[in-house]
């Protein structure tokens, strides 16, 4: 372990300890009844940095679930199927709204703002289900991740999937709404049924850390050396990821973090420090924005403990 | 000269070279009726390195007008003279509206998303004339300009201004309507004359980017080591920038540039690479965005071929 | 037949001769496939007047889809369900949107503006369904048709009820939508089962205006003498009628025709001269509102020549 | 005095006492400071039949500010000049919004709802004006009311309406917006100075009742014979009153009251009855929607107990 690595290592350490000392730790979504039984007070973090040195602090082995993170990845998974053609069906801009609303849908008829709101993370899971049975594309979806982290236990919770499933009525309109429009290809039931799952996985962040490094480092996992996108279409999930990641608060994760990411109402948040590092954090307590709040503020730390913004 | 500031001049004139052969040059903004005066075809761009090397080509001293890149150096003045008092009055969300819109100020109650749509950068200036006379807000502005630009030379142009003044119904809806909500504490008349003027700010291509150096190095002209603003400040500009310094078309500009920036309906843009340069291009015709449609593709090149997009 | 009589007789004969040989007729609806096989150029009218006389012109006894003017008759079982506690679910002011418009919902919290738009007859027929199978509910709706034209033979269009419900994704998504608020009780599939199945009621203008009877006259039937309603209650669903029941066009109709009514995408248009008549007509060919293009111009005529608008 | 007059007589007094006892009152409106400065406790009715007899209770004597219903009026005049081509910058259909909402502007580009709300007055306004100094608009205004009510004593409270100037941002910001669209033609503060002096117009309850009987007997006064506008026109007005006349309110109005009418923030509302009265009640206390809230249930009451709904 070198300086750096030591470094890396003390300040993750220290963030974990400051996060448990915290009192104010936001709202646990309840929205999806399954989430709400989460513990409240947990909170994990694991880096991994060019090397593949691993900094984890607190619960970073807990597995949590991932939620709206998923739509990074099958946003990468339905760019490699279609490439950028798939701009026809979802847009590139921050939508000014929150994550659950039908507005700009009406506006823009049917063609949601960006692939990180539901509705467009809807049209983004319509691409992969396209022509297949629901099974065949979620496993295609699951196996993308097992390979990301090198895991094959990685799995989705069935009950959290069954729980949005029961409860979806905002996504199953949103999806209908979309399909009266024809952004939607498939049966409503099969792309939801598929969207309902692929938010359900449950990562640890260590597995999702390892899982996003291949944004930080121009498409490619630097361990295995393995190619996942090319350099350019990271770098543009990455901008994607700064502008629209965070629901109606991405504006203020840019100005407080200051690194590309993607947020879960699970309570994670996903974190890329180009050329630096592959960050996850957990803590089940969310802002008005539906966004961890002691997982921005230890990004927040972090960033500036370790000089990593993007902006200077 | 070495070899990265040669490489640096060479990149710069092939890009003024090739965009003076293209054809597609967007529409000159009509909408203020003294700017559809100006040369359709002129192309201008200027770089500056951290050792304070300039590399310009085509028109990069030909002096236009501003406009809305005016906002990066009213939003820095405010933040200097009542700090993060200033967010009470404007928010730092992406709008996903044009950057005219008087909806969401309906919904936020009269206080606009973000400084650089027009909303916002109305109550930014409004924080500036606060308690001074139109004429010495506006001297602060321009003395700002000269400071920056270590060019006293800098001049608003008069004609701009009181063209803007006569046709400017749209602002002046604007801005009536914060102060219906108070936002707004001067007289409507004081703060809309101030900020119809400093949007009138002529400068070329090399003044510009001369100007956002700050904005590049950490707050500070890193020729002079003179300090604008704290390292932290000159972040937080940029993350807004990034998110919101192309109206509707920011997400489209992080996504195809990936640097941040702020664009004038004049049909220039400032960008920053942090730690790198600073830059600045202008070419009047604008994309659908209101964004300088030639502006934005000199850009993506030169990022690409100079490896400088903060998304790795 | 006395004087009154023969003179409402020829206006209508007159109107149907007029109605035949224009050559405007607006755009057939297709959005609900079956709908698109009607004749474009059908054109009926019936009157029934307080005694009972009927004046009927054109193709007055071929049935057409009733589509939304089941409303009111929906309306109607619902208020008689619960009162005005119905009010909590819906509202009672005009919508200023098209009829299928989600925006509102969305400001209001899945609380429709008035049982007109779709969205509102969608929660009323919630209430209807309330606790019921879907069967049940639709025996019900059927029945009071049946009650109120006398005639058993009114039957569900089977075809095109199957048809809304294959391509109703817009409905389906309205739906959803106001469930995920808690304002639609019953499961989803359910209520707009039954909404689906009473917009397909086939009915004949004459059949219509028989139906209407009760709302023209105090609440009651004034042949029989059955009461259906309350005055009051009669008085306030007309109120409703005029205010709202033309979708997006109702301030057009109020100014054009002058009598409180409710159209149908199938083309046909129930109006209320109050205590006068009870007037049904149908043409396919709608305007760009959704009203019935020759529909309304006959109703204008014919309120122009009778003098009975309830304006003065 | 037949028994008719001296049951409408009866009953006003009836009325009149009973809103005296009330306790709930609404609020008062504030935001035009002049307006505060009134007694809250007022109230003013009075009914003019067709045979011109005159029922009158508590303060209908009493002056005050009509506010919004001078719209009733400049409409009339605006008619009167330029006819139908008044619905270019117009529309005819309830707003779905509060009376200020800036929102439909920017949806239907500058052009108002209808000639009810505060942007569709300023353009029926700006109609008046067109090619006057605003002193000449102004005084045919107030000659068509003296003319109308056969009174040369009716005026401008000049505090009022530099009360409204002072504090009238919202509508300046809604002038302006229109004038951004082309939709008003005279310099903006021709049209709002016109705009916030009629609306300063000061007149009782009998006042206002003479004013209106143009309305209720087909265009002209019934005592005099003298024609004010067609009874095609009459009715129309009368139609846009319904839909219209009462803010977001104007659907509750129409449900309850069942009669045309106009209120204004002032606690004026000027309602008809086709072919049998002309009626003003004020009483300064508003509900939600900015409508008198004793002033409608007295006309509720009336109404009623006069069977002269126009929905039967």
């Amino acid at each position: 372990m070198n300086n750096a690595e030591r470094n890396l290592d003390l300040v993750v350490k220290e963030i974990a300890d400051e996060m448990r000392q915290r009192t104010d730790r936001g709202e646990v979504a309840t929205y999806i009844p399954e989430l709400a039984n989460v513990d409240a007070k947990a909170f994990g973090i694991a880096v991994i940095d060019a090397q593949g040195n691993v900094a984890a602090g607190g619960d970073s082995d807990t597995p949590f679930s991932i939620q709206s993170i998923s739509k990074v990845f099958t946003l990468t998974i339905a760019l490699g199927m279609i490439g950028d053609r798939l701009w026809r069906r979802v847009g590139r801009e921050p939508s000014g709204n929150p994550f659950n609303s039908i507005v700009q849908l009406e506006r823009e008829r049917g063609v949601p703002r960006n692939p990180f709101i539901n509705a467009g993370a809807i049209a983004v899971t319509d691409v992969i289900v396209s022509g297949h049975q629901p099974r065949e594309a979620l496993g295609d979806i699951l196996r993308f991740m097992q390979f990301l982290t090198n895991d094959p236990s990685i799995a989705i919770d069935e009950d959290v999937a069954a729980s949005e499933k029961r409860t979806g009525f905002l996504n199953t309109a949103l999806a209908n709404y979309m399909k009266s429009f024809g952004v939607i290809e498939s049966p409503v039931d099969y792309t939801l049924g598929v969207y309902f799952h692929h938010c359900a996985i449950a990562m640890s962040c260590r597995q999702l850390a390892m899982a996003g490094r291949y944004l930080a480092h121009g498409g490619r996992n630097p361990s295995t050396g393995l190619s996942v996108v090319s350099a350019e279409r990271a770098r543009r999930i990455n901008a994607l990821m700064l502008t629209c990641g965070h629901y109606d608060g991405s504006g203020e994760f840019a100005y407080r973090v200051g690194l590309p990411g993607k947020s879960g109402v699970g309570g994670g948040i996903l974190v890329v420090a180009p050329g630096k590092a592959s960050i996850a954090v957990w803590s089940p307590g969310l802002d008005k924005s539906g966004n961890s709040h002691l997982g921005r503020i230890a990004l927040e730390t972090l960033t500036k403990r370790m000089g990593w913004s993007i902006f200077g």
